[in-house]
């Protein structure tokens, strides 16, 4: 099931309009907000984990049956969000490509970095460049989402943690910072254009993907080349923390073949059996920081 | 107001009974739990934030009345959780002691780390070392409770945004992996022992703290040697992320006084104004990660 979160494109985009719950078939979206009333309203202090993506098993069925009954909307009719409402973390794997290792680099080159979740976005969001004389690169990965809560999961079990798969842009701004700061600005975590279940991909380390920047490849590559495959990642990063549903892990990238984008650009970005999406890029507003002068 | 969540002692630990949510006067604890059916029931997706630190100011009235109501329980009979049950960030100052710049590392000493928040924890559940052969630091700071919404808010308004304060203890296990890896892993992000509401707060750059661990003194300091004070620390954050009710930035440690701590300790924290806490160190399972071997 491919399943997304969207506006209608004549939705007023500052309008009291919920975001819609879809079924993607096809080149269609099929609206089935409605089966959210099963789920139920909560007090606080909320429980860990997108409450969606927790009862994600159960309301499959209810999901399948509205989408039949209901009449599809085009999919280039609608703006397309991040696909995971409430997640609650964003781990990012880091030097993750098999030319990291054998370039015999520093070992802490392989390991977890982290975004903050404030930087989701959909595509339909774009990437704004907050510090525009700062150089920002693109990173094209697979992002795993969490479906099952857990801790210290062995990679065999692994894959029965995970809800399903979408694309990830974990975008980076460059510089002296701790690098995930610069992973962290507000819209640098673009997760679309819908998530996929599991149970569609056979092998998620064996993904073709590729990113363009305004029609040019860019990123050209396949998750078998990771050396953390996805089970990896999962009981790597749940052998210090619990994940819950709707925690995310970022694959990690090949790190030869990033670079930098600029406002204006537009990144397209697709992946086997998990879809493609577009993401424009602008400028932002560029605040002074009390750091600025001391972190060139 | 000084705001915590606790259980009793003589709760069923594994129980039904929910954590409840009380306030502090002198020695004892006035069980306010009432006054969240305030707070209107959600439903997915929630708003970004803890909805009881974004309603605080509206519910304070009928805190303190129903306080008054109340007899108080002693506070050596409760056992306290972190006083913030929904964080949605974890922001860390690194080298944000005086003599970081002083000794003229490296600038990006100076900066942002992050630590997840499946770490939080407060002083009741204690710190368990999962990677019982690694070494782990306590590292005592200031934690800033964002209250209101914002981002590019400037240092002049940003205490405006600051709910209130508590006691952090940033636990970071030592090692070549990326460092907010170190401070992510479960237990490592203890806050307590209670939320000390902003307007008890005359000036948060000039408090004293003091850590002991096993009754000796470890940590003696005052956070006017911070580098980024409370209100710059806001600021740089927000100037590239939106900050969410029960965000909270760890104001930073001063490094020269960190040191490891090891199962079977016990660290007491207190600072100026926001009270004190005992804090006990386990030992933890310490499953194999698939990098053992690989990062030292």
């Amino acid at each position: 099931m491919k399943i997304c979160r969207y506006r209608l494109r004549c939705d007023d985009p500052n309008g009291a309009e919920p975001i819609r719950l879809g079924v993607v078939r096809g080149t269609r979206v099929h609206d089935v907000s409605a089966i959210t009333d099963a789920l139920p309203p909560l007090r606080w202090p909320f429980p860990p984990g997108d409450q969606f993506i927790a009862h994600l098993d159960t309301l499959r069925p209810q999901m399948e049956a509205l989408a039949d009954s209901v009449e599809g909307q085009p999919l280039d009719t609608v703006l397309l969000r991040n696909p995971v409402a409430n997640p609650g973390k964003f781990v990012c794997g880091a030097g993750n490509f098999e030319e990291v290792l054998a370039a015999g680099g520093h070992p802490r080159r392989l390991g977890l970095l982290f975004k903050m979740t404030s930087a989701a976005a959909g595509p339909a969001d774009g990437v704004t460049l907050r510090w525009p004389e700062r150089t920002t690169f693109y990173e094209m990965e697979i992002a795993i989402v969490i479906g099952k809560q857990g801790t210290e999961i062995p990679a065999a079990k692994a894959l029965e943690h995970v809800a399903g798969y979408c694309i990830g842009l974990d975008m980076t701004m460059q510089g002296s910072e701790f690098p995930s700061f610069g992973k962290s600005f507000d819209t640098y975590g673009v997760m679309g254009p819908w998530l996929t279940t599991r149970d569609e991909i056979a092998d998620p380390d064996a993904l073709d993907f590729r990113l363009t920047v305004n029609g040019e490849d860019r990123q050209v590559d396949n998750t078998r080349r990771l050396v953390l495959g996805i089970a990896d990642l999962v009981e790597h990063a749940a052998s210090v923390m619990t994940l819950h549903p709707g925690d995310v892990i970022f694959s990690g990238t090949p790190p030869r073949s990033v670079g930098p984008v600029v406002p204006e650009d537009t990144m397209h970005a697709w992946a086997e059996g998990l879809g493609a999406m577009t993401v424009a890029v602008t400028g932002g507003p560029g605040r002074r920081t009390p750091l600025d002068g001391m972190v060139p």
